[in-house]
C-alpha cells in the first residue's frame, strides 16, 4: 500500500485538493496564501502553516525561538504576497510530558513576534498528544494587502528582473529560528510595481522554478549574482532552504529607480538573473540543481 | 518539573494568553470563537482547533469520518455565535507510514461535511511528522454572523430559560465522529434574541458552569429534563462530552414563541432550567457532578 512516505508533498496536496469548490476565493490554493476579496478595502490574506519537532525544530531548542519561528513563516508568506499580519490563531499539540515552562516560552516567542511585525492573536488552543509524540505548532491567520498592491507568483512577464532580498544558505545554522521576515520589504515591493514574489522556504533550487512555471515564463539566471550567506557554498545557497527571503519578479523599466530609492535599513536586494520566454538558461553551475 | 500533565487547559491557556495585546478584537479569547468587527456588514469569527489520533479519535477510525469531525468541530463553534462558516485551513500532521489512501478519505470527509455545512476550503498544508508520532488535524477559519445576531457566553440574565438542541451522553458510541453541527438552529437562536449560547463540547457538567460564570448568573437545573440519548444514564448525558450540541440562555418572554415556531426539521429544543441571581439550585441528583 503506498504510504505518504512514496510520493512528494506537491502531489499529495494537487491530489488531494482536486475537485474541492473554490467559491468566491480570489485567489485559490497554490500562491503563498489565499486570497480573499471582501468586495471593498483591502484584499484578504488566508494562510495555515505548522511546524514540528524533530522535523522543523530540534526538541532542545530554545522554546521562545520556536514560538518565534511558527508565526514568522506564516508572517512571511504575507509578505510574499505584499501584505501584513492581521490576526493569528495557534494551536499547539503537545505531549503531556512538556514542561510548563517550555509552553511559556514558546508563546513568549509566538509573542513578541506579533509585538515587533504586527498581528493579533485572536485564537489559542492547546491539545494534548500521547506520551512520546512530536510536537506540533500549528499558526493560522489572516493577514491583508491594499488593492493593488498585492503580488502572486503568477504574473512574471519575460524581461523582468529576478532579485532576491538578504542572503541565501547555512540558515540551520541558527537563522531558520530567528529570522526576520521580509514585511516591509514585501509591501514596498507591492507598493513599486513587482509583478511576481513568493518567499524561499525551500532553497531557490525548488522555488525559483515554481515561480517560473506559475508566471509561464522561462528564466536566465548566474548563479555568481546569488548573495551568500558568509561561509554558504553555492550548494548551500541554492539548496539548504528555510530562508525565508522573498524572491521577485521586477519590470525592467522599474528595476533601476526601484533599487535607488531601496532604504538602507531594509535587507539588501540584489538581482540574480532575468525571467525569458522559455527554458532556463543557466550559467555558473547550477545544472545540477534543477 | 511541573508538566502538562500536572495542570489543566483552561489555567494553562488562562496563563498563556494573559499579555497579549486583545488589538480590536470585538470578543477576545475564552468564548466559541474570537469575534472581529470590521466596521461594517456581517461580523466575522475566527476558530482554530485540532484533533489527534488516539485523543479525538481512533487511529483505526475510518478516515472520511475523522475528516468531517475535524470541520464540524470548528463549524460547531460558529453556530454557537449565531454564525455560519466562511473560509476552513486545514493542517494535516501525519507520519510517513500513513496510507495515501487514508489521507484522501479524510480529505473526502473535509469536503462532505463543507458541501453539506458551507464553507470554503482556503488553505491546506500537509506536513510529517516523525515516524510512530499521533496525526493531528488542525482546522483553522472564519465564520460571520449578522450583526445583531451574535450570541456570546456572557449574555445570558436571571430568569432566561436554559434549554439544549438534541440529546445527550454516548457521544462516543459513534455520533462523535459523525454529529450535525446546529448551524441552523444556532442562527435560527441568534435571530430569536437568544442571550448566550455555547456548544456542549465536554459535557453539560463542564460545560454549563462555563456559560454561567461568563453571564455572571446562577442556575437551576432539573436533571429529569434533560434529554438523553437512548440508553444514556444521567451521569453519561451530562458527563460524556462530545455532544456538539447547543446549550443556550433564551429571555423568558421569547420562549414560549420561540418554541412554537421552531421548525420541525431542526433538532429538539429541550428546556433544562434556568439562569438565577446566583448559586446553583440543584434537583434530580446533579450534585457530584459540579
Amino acid at each position: 500500500m503506498k504510504c505518504l512516505r512514496d510520493i512528494g508533498e506537491d502531489a499529495l496536496i494537487g491530489k488531494l485538493l482536486k475537485g474541492f469548490p473554490s467559491g468566491n476565493l480570489h485567489t485559490g490554493p497554490g500562491d503563498d496564501c489565499a486570497v480573499v476579496d471582501p468586495g471593498r478595502g483591502r484584499l484578504r490574506l488566508l494562510k495555515t502553516d505548522a511546524i514540528v519537532a524533530g522535523v522543523h525544530f530540534l526538541p532542545e531548542a530554545a522554546a521562545a525561538k520556536v514560538g518565534w519561528k511558527a508565526v514568522a513563516r506564516v508572517l512571511s508568506d504575507f509578505a510574499a504576497m505584499g501584505g501584513r499580519p492581521e490576526y493569528l490563531m495557534v494551536t499547539v499539540a503537545l505531549p503531556p510530558e512538556t514542561p510548563v515552562k517550555w509552553v511559556e516560552g514558546l508563546y513568549r516567542g509566538i509573542r513578541r513576534c506579533l509585538e515587533t511585525h504586527g498581528g493579533v492573536l485572536s485564537g489559542g488552543e492547546t491539545t494534548a498528544v500521547p506520551e512520546g509524540s512530536a510536537a506540533v505548532i500549528s499558526v493560522a491567520g489572516e493577514g491583508s494587502v491594499a488593492r493593488g498592491e498585492l503580488v502572486l507568483r503568477s504574473g512574471g512577464k519575460p524581461g523582468d528582473v529576478l532579485a532576491v532580498t538578504g542572503r541565501l544558505g547555512g540558515s540551520i545554522a541558527g537563522k531558520h529560528l530567528s529570522f526576520t521576515p521580509r514585511l516591509l520589504e514585501g509591501q514596498w515591493l507591492g507598493r513599486m510595481g513587482a509583478r511576481a514574489m513568493m518567499d524561499l522556504s525551500d532553497g531557490l533550487a525548488k522555488d525559483l522554478p515554481r515561480l517560473v512555471k506559475a508566471s509561464g515564463c522561462g528564466f536566465e539566471v548566474n548563479s555568481e549574482w546569488v548573495p551568500r550567506t558568509r561561509g554558504s557554498s553555492l550548494e548551500k545557497a541554492v539548496g539548504d532552504g528555510e530562508d525565508y527571503e522573498l524572491l521577485v519578479a521586477i519590470p525592467p523599466q522599474k528595476w533601476e529607480a526601484g533599487l535607488k530609492e531601496w532604504p538602507e535599513e531594509f535587507a539588501n536586494l540584489t538581482k540574480i538573473g532575468f525571467l525569458t520566454n522559455e527554458g532556463g538558461e543557466l550559467s555558473g553551475g547550477w545544472e545540477h540543481f534543477f
